[in-house]
C-alpha cells in the first residue's frame, strides 16, 4: 500500500497557479478574481469559505467573500449574482452550499454565468463534461484525477466503482473516468450486492459520508482506494473502530477524530490509497484555484 | 423470454401525441412544429428524415424539412438555425447527423436553442438530464425507458450494463438509468473482461453496431436484453450466423438482413428482449414526436 499524498499534490497545484499569476503580475495584467457567496451560518461552510479566501489570496487571486444573513431575500441574492456575472474583476463565482432551505438551490446556481461557473455545477458545464468537451470540472472529482495523474495511475480499462451519485462528486466523477477510458459502475443507496461490485474494482471512489462503509473484505488486493468522505467522530468507540492511529492521537488531543468512508483495514490491502485527512480534501481547494485561473484564461482569450 | 414490442409501444406514443394535438386543433391553438435540417446525401439519413417528416405530419405536427447540398457554407447553415430558433411556428429543431465532415458538429449543434433542442443533445440539456432535472431526453434512450414503462419493468436496484458510450445512446442512457435508481456500468471499446461484466447484468443495453456482440453464454438467465444496434447484413454466412428466422426470410426476399448487437441465441435465455427490427427502432421516431409536443407545451407555458 502506498499513500496518495493529497497535501503534496495540492501544494504542487498551488505552486503552479501562484507561478502563473506572478507572471501575469510581472506583465502588469489583471489577476484572476474569485467571488465566494455564503448565506447563513453553517459552521462547516464558514470554515471552508475562510480557507478558500485565504488560499486564493495566498496564490495571488483577487478574492471577495460576500456574506449574507440567512434572512436575505431571494431577489437581493439574485441581483448580487447578476452583478458578479457582469463584474470584470471576477472570473469565478462560487455559491457555497448548502443554501438555507428557503432557496431552490438549482434556481440560484443556474444564475451563475457558465463562463464564471468555477464549481462546474451549471447544467451546461456538466453537459460539456459528459460529452468529453472539457470546459470546467467540479473541483473534488477534478482533484481526484489530478492525484491519479501525479502518481501516474492510468485508469484506461480499469474497472472503477464510484459510490455515491451526488452532482458534486459521484456523477461528474463517473463521467470523467468514463471519458478517460475506464469502465465505470456508479453505485448508490439503492444498489444491491454492493460488496460483490466493489470486489471487482481496480479503483474505488467512495463519497457517501458513512464511516467504514467500504470494508476490508470487500476490496480486491492491490486496488486503488480513493476516499472522498469526511466524517467527524466524537465517540471513543467509533474512533476505536474507524480511525487510523494518527486519528486516535488527534481524538485524544482535540476530542474528535476524522475519518473517511473506507475502513482503515481496507487501506492495508490496497495498492494506493488516499488518507483522510490529507487526501482528496486539500485537492478540492487546490482545484478551485486552478479553475479560477483556468476561467480567467478562457475569458481573457489566453487559451 | 418475452418480446418487448417496440412497434406497439411506438404506436401508443403516436396515438397519445395525435390525440393531444387534435385537442389543440379543436381549441384553435397553434399545433407543434418540427424542423429537420439535413445536409448532404447520406442514404440512411435521407430515409430517416423522410420517416420523421411523414410521421410528424401523420400525428398532426407542422413539419418542415430543410435540405441542403453538402457544399452549403457554414455561414448559411448557421443563419438557417438562428432563423429557426426565432421562428414561432417551430418548437423542435433536429440537425440530422452525421453532418458532412467539413463541419464541426458540436459547433453546429450548440447553435440550436436549448428550448428547441428536440434531440436533447445540447450540453445544457444533457447536464439537466445528468442532474435528474428533466427537460428533454435524447430520443433513443428515452424510447428504451418508455418500452420498460409499458411493460412495467422497474429498474430500481437492477444491475444494468450499457454497452457503448455515444452521446446519442450510451451516455444519456446510463444517466437516465442511474436516475431511476439502477446500478449502472457503462462499457465501451476499452472495457476489459466484458463477458464477466455482462454476466452480472439484470438488464443489458447494447448499442455498438457489431452483430452478435452480446453472446448467449455471456448473459444471465432471465435478463432483460435491449438491443439498440441496427446492422445490415448482405452475406449469406453472416445472415445464417446472426439473424433470426424472420430475418433469414427477409434476406431471401430482399437480399439483405437486419440484426442488432445481441445474438439471437441470447434472446432465448432472456426474460424480456427487444427484437431488431421492431424493438427500439420505432421508439426513436415516436419519442421525437413526443419531444416536439413536450417542447411545444413548455414553450407555450402549458406545463
Amino acid at each position: 500500500m502506498k499513500i496518495l499524498d493529497g497535501k503534496k499534490s495540492a501544494e504542487s497545484v498551488f505552486d503552479e497557479v501562484e507561478r502563473e499569476i506572478s507572471i501575469l503580475k510581472e506583465k502588469n495584467l489583471r489577476t484572476p478574481g474569485l467571488a465566494v457567496v455564503i448565506v447563513g451560518e453553517d459552521p462547516a461552510s464558514k470554515i471552508y469559505v475562510r480557507t478558500k479566501d485565504r488560499k486564493a489570496k495566498k496564490v495571488g487571486i483577487y478574492s471577495e467573500v460576500i456574506r449574507y444573513d440567512k434572512d436575505i431575500s431571494e431577489d437581493e441574492l439574485r441581483k448580487k449574482i447578476v452583478s458578479l456575472n457582469n463584474d470584470p474583476k471576477i472570473d469565478g463565482i462560487l455559491i457555497q452550499l448548502p443554501l438555507p432551505e428557503k432557496f431552490n438551490s438549482w434556481d440560484i446556481l443556474d444564475l451563475v454565468d457558465p463562463k464564471k461557473d468555477v464549481d462546474g455545477f451549471h447544467p451546461k458545464n456538466l453537459g460539456m463534461l459528459m460529452l468529453g468537451r472539457r470546459k470546467i470540472f467540479p473541483c473534488t472529482p477534478f482533484g481526484v484525477l489530478r492525484i491519479l495523474d501525479d502518481y501516474e495511475i492510468d485508469v484506461t480499462g480499469m474497472n472503477c466503482v464510484v459510490i455515491g451519485r451526488s452532482f458534486i462528486v459521484g456523477k461528474p466523477m463517473a463521467s470523467m473516468l468514463t471519458n478517460r477510458n475506464a469502465t465505470v459502475t456508479l453505485c448508490h443507496s439503492r444498489t444491491k450486492n454492493i460488496a460483490d461490485i466493489i470486489s471487482l474494482a481496480d479503483l474505488v471512489v467512495a463519497g457517501v459520508g458513512k464511516p467504514g462503509f467500504v470494508k476490508s473484505d470487500m476490496v480486491k488486493k492491490g486496488a486503488v482506494l480513493i476516499d472522498v468522505g469526511i466524517n467527524y467522530l466524537d465517540k471513543e468507540e467509533d474512533v476505536a473502530e474507524y480511525c487510523t492511529e494518527d486519528q486516535k492521537v488527534r481524538f485524544k488531543k482535540k476530542g474528535y477524530g476524522i475519518t473517511g468512508d473506507i475502513h482503515p483495514d481496507a487501506f492495508k490491502k490496497s495498492g494506493y490509497y488516499t488518507p483522510v485527512p490529507g487526501g482528496v480534501g486539500p485537492m478540492t481547494v487546490a482545484m478551485l484555484m486552478y479553475n479560477t485561473l483556468h476561467l480567467y484564461k478562457i475569458n481573457s482569450g489566453l487559451i
